[in-house]
């Protein structure tokens, strides 16, 4: 089996050579074990804060462990009778072919009768699809009418989110990301309603403002510092912050990151600002499954994913989300579909 | 009747000059309306985020307008069946010796059943006791077994707030005040764990870790960003920050605030931050009123208050605010107590 562990703890931006590829042997599963062999492995963004080494508050990576992810593979090997081999599943398997896995913890069956590509497991029906759900209902409590801001609006957990918004009844929808496509991607096949270009805005206060003249219930934020503290000025009564992703700021030390000043609509305004670990609400995956599936399958939950081949191509496909590359859910293929 | 009114909008901290006293005729009430001759006015910090001129978020109070502040005093000239002469009430007055009212908005009967003294119903019965009350239970999500630290612990909101975390069951309670005298008080009277002076202290985040080794569950918070940014790194999971004033902040404009850079723990630990305006919970003051006032007859709830006498000291009670020389609530006698 093959994997990628942490060779250096990453300074800034990850690079290629903070990663090693390591080959080694095929485990042997004990009793109420088995192996998954992976098909698809996802990057995520929010793995890059665990690899800066210390130990400020969130546990960090030791230098040679293979890195967080997820997975959708085949059970092999089996001996658990509630995983038969053949089983289809979803995992926290990480950045490798194989992970022996007990049953417990993050794993789940896929459901056979639901006919749609494996991939989407680790993708919109994966943690990036219910942070979306989770992050909206059970964070930002949405509620119809709503005005809503999408930052990173171009990735998955955005583009998600801002879809659920608008089949849960918002107002309006604008989306902020980094690229033309996605923009025309947004508006055009995800029913945002307006897209802004961070890169290309001369004026991005301006810009949000006019796009949102009657000012934001919820901002669900995928960025960090400097995008919240652009719009707590623009907070409308009993506002919140969805604070689902910092993608701007994992790579940096404090000291070096934009600061949160504008601090006076948290009691004007009454303010709620709020992160999320998805994981929090597992009880509740099932059902939030069931219902994204349906979605999907009938056309109104729409999403964009890459496809890397090849495990060595994880660190590239991980360095490439901070650099605003990505068009979507970006997963690797490890392994041939059964 | 004579009122202070707003002379030049405030830059920085208050000065005694931007205020003005001014006498004007007592008005004359009409149907449904009754006039409340002022005994006791507060001087509220929260009121300086209004002072500042131009219209950012807040409505800003416009110049040679009154101050807004809390008064208790006792209906006159009444022309309202409901607010009989010689009713005592406390209300929404400002820096007068005099207001019309006509019973709606923030007003209310003193309970004639309740024998403390007057003042208290613009003090601990007042916006800082309902503010403690609302801040901890309803904002903060308090439980029992909470780790709590609380910022300007010497003022009349920290001081009962911490005193409530007790009688609910707290398991450590920390304030942070600026005096020793406000520290003895709050170890020995108040029933706080530790007192750590922010003025003497050469390393306030080791005194806050030592005070709280096992991290903070609510963080109280009366001063502002920097509170705010150094807490942040010892929430524990679940932790709330109720943003119940933000003193060191209000007089300055945004780029020259400490900024909050330290938000990982937004995610990490799944921190929740908000604001509170009292009057959000209206139609639960009552409940809580009757306890509190329960709870203070029975000496279970201490509070400081400093008597200031003439309306005229209202600028010069008020300004201290701002430079920590409050101990305990400041109320200013403007009438004689009937």
């Amino acid at each position: 089996m093959q994997q990628i562990t942490l060779k250096n703890y990453c300074v800034g931006a990850p690079k290629l050579d903070d990663f090693e590829l390591n080959v080694t042997a095929r485990p042997t599963p004990k009793e109420g074990q088995f192996i998954v062999r992976h098909i698809y492995n996802s990057v995520d963004p929010g793995t890059r804060s665990r690899l800066s080494g210390g130990d400020s508050y969130a546990a960090a990576l030791p230098l040679g462990t293979p890195i967080d992810g997820f997975s959708v593979g085949c059970v092999e090997d089996s001996r658990n009778a509630d995983f038969p081999d053949g089983t289809k599943v979803y995992c926290a398997g990480g950045w490798r072919t194989h992970t022996v896995q007990n049953g417990r913890g993050f794993i789940g069956k896929i459901p056979q009768n639901i006919d749609l590509p494996l991939s989407l497991w680790i993708g919109i029906l994966g943690v990036p699809g219910l942070t979306a759900w989770f992050g909206l209902k059970s964070v930002a409590n949405f509620r119809p009418g709503d005005h809503v801001l999408i930052t990173s609006a171009g990735g998955p957990v955005g583009a998600t989110a801002g879809q659920l918004a608008r089949l849960w009844g918002a107002s309006k929808i604008v989306g902020v990301a980094g690229s033309e496509e996605k923009g025309r991607w947004l508006t055009e096949q995800a029913g945002f309603d307006h897209f802004i270009n961070y890169k290309t805005t001369p004026d991005l206060d301006a810009a949000i403002q006019q796009a949102l003249p009657d000012g934001v219930d919820i901002l669900f934020d995928n960025v960090g510092n400097d995008m919240i503290n652009r719009v707590l000025p623009m907070m409308r009564m009993q506002g919140r912050i969805c604070v689902s992703g910092q993608v701007a700021d994992y790579n940096s030390e404090p000291d070096d990151r934009p600061g949160i000043v504008n601090t006076l609509p948290f009691i004007t305004h009454r303010v709620r600002m709020q992160g999320l670990v998805v994981f929090d609400f597992m009880r509740e995956f099932d059902a939030a499954l069931r219902d994204m599936a349906a979605f999907i399958a009938e056309g109104r939950l729409k999403y964009l994913e890459e496809k890397f081949d090849g495990i060595e191509q994880m660190p590239e496909a991980f360095g490439g989300l901070f650099r605003g590359e990505n068009m979507g859910r970006r997963v690797v293929k490890v392994g041939e579909e059964v």
